[in-house]
């Protein structure tokens, strides 16, 4: 099972997961004017980051969206990216977001789970129903493949769907949680976690702890730390026994560089992924010290 | 206002939406043998049936889950496919169901809507909220490009989310037809339709009447037709003023070659297209008899 490589990498390693959401505006001027083609300069620089911050995370999540920004030459990065984390043995997220039904879900999960845009899990959106889900249930059972399913995101439009209160009181994304939940309960690792997880925003403590206790065998995927306003503390309800979590942060790290105010231009076009390294060991320092005061 | 260059699309050729959810085992043999790379193949044979059948549709749809299956060679051909249509001076549907926020969602509009994948229209799902199509907003009023936003689908898991009852008794969809149509409002062209339209499975005609008196101004893409067991009949509550709909069918109209019994098999290699053709307008005339029938 996928989650329990993911559940040791985290105990590892520490919960932070490492978005590389790169758009070319995010690299070094002086980095990126090196190479003719953005998307050639997109992978290098991915390539760098990840040697350096291999042993600060979990994992690695692609928002593939950046890469399809990027065309054709932008789809190989995404390739290549995803091809270079796995050759670390690193996991790889393909946050993709995708959610379609029968014949296409089958070639969705084939898209992303073989072939040239393989990766260890991917993110789904639940909104066609659980039948959206199900074919991608084989790959988890037999290749060792992982899912995120969208449960609550922290936006503000999360209200339109995600908040809507049905009959019985109860919201929307805590029946999507429960009907989740029942399609991993039989593929729950030996560490105690589903191979199908799920995305939960960063916000909103007592809700947190309230899908926590709902879901006691699911793995959360947290996105929306450092950029996206979340901090450390607000991560803490959605883990478990220390572990069970992984929050994802991108620009903060991505973007450390831009930060560095201690070191010139030329320094940090030069030695960016120490940035990012030293702020991705920052944050997961931060998030295992108030796992640690809060006693989890 | 696209939808405009849609609705006249529909006056002229009727309502038909070929879907070019091309996978290579859809072909026939004696034709993918002729090819090294299926991609290609895939290329090749969108490309005769667009030429056959360009007169016989309103537009072209290309669900993108095929060609990401087919690796980068696939989304090089998803590539081709699109900019063929597009020189043909038809009209082409991403259909990619993507719904992510901010950042993200302004990366996949730029992605799909200019560059190497250029559609004219997309699908997206609304499962984030309303902030997750805002983003595309701009393209739609700036740069003459279009949405279709998942309302209603008629796979069994569409009860999960989509058919829960929230506490006025409104379903979950109908709410979510109602925010759609209110960001689209301001985007209603000429013909009366806004550029911001609907995804609505072709089953339960109660249903479809309901949603057509609800939103006057929407235009419907309504898939399912044929392959997925949608009738004629079943299509023409989602019509007003013989228009406002378009009606999605792939596999029955790319596999019409094997259906024809009439023919050997290196007859059907040769001229698959032409197969293809005669079922598009067969399905056309199809829903205009129905339409006029019933006096639409």
């Amino acid at each position: 099972m996928i989650m329990d490589k993911l559940a040791e990498a985290v105990a590892a390693r520490g919960p932070v997961c490492v978005g590389l959401d790169t758009a070319p505006e995010y690299l070094p001027p002086r980095f990126r004017a090196g190479f003719d083609d953005p998307a050639e300069a997109v992978f290098q620089f991915n390539r760098r980051i990840v040697d350096a911050t291999a042993d600060a995370c979990a994992c690695y999540k692609l928002q593939i969206a950046y890469y399809e920004a990027l065309g054709l030459s932008g789809m190989r990065a995404y390739s290549r990216t995803l091809q270079y984390v796995r050759a670390q043995e690193r996991l790889a997220i393909a946050d993709v977001k995708r959610g379609d039904i029968a014949a296409t879900a089958a070639m969705y999960a084939s898209a992303h789970f073989s072939g040239d845009f393989e990766a260890d899990f991917v993110t789904l959106s639940p909104y066609m129903g659980m039948d959206s889900v199900e074919p991608w249930l084989p790959w988890v059972r037999e290749h060792e493949k992982g899912l995120f399913v969208l449960i609550r995101t922290s936006n503000p439009g999360a209200v339109d769907i995600q908040y809507l209160e049905e009959q019985s009181g109860e919201r929307v994304y805590t029946q999507v949680a429960r009907r989740v939940a029942a399609l991993g309960l039989p593929l729950v690792g030996e560490h105690g976690f589903s191979s199908v997880g799920g995305v939960v925003g960063c916000t909103h403590a007592e809700d947190a702890r309230e899908l926590r206790a709902l879901l006691p065998t699911m793995f959360f995927l947290v996105p929306g730390y450092g950029a996206q306003g979340g901090t450390a503390r607000d991560t803490i309800p959605y883990f478990i026994r220390g572990n069970g979590a992984i929050v994802g942060a991108s620009r903060s790290i991505l973007l450390a560089w831009r930060n560095d105010t201690a070191h010139e231009e030329d320094w940090r076009a030069a030695h960016f992924e120490e940035c990012a390294a030293s702020e991705a060991r920052r944050m997961r320092d931060n998030i295992l010290g108030a796992l640690g005061n809060m006693g989890v």
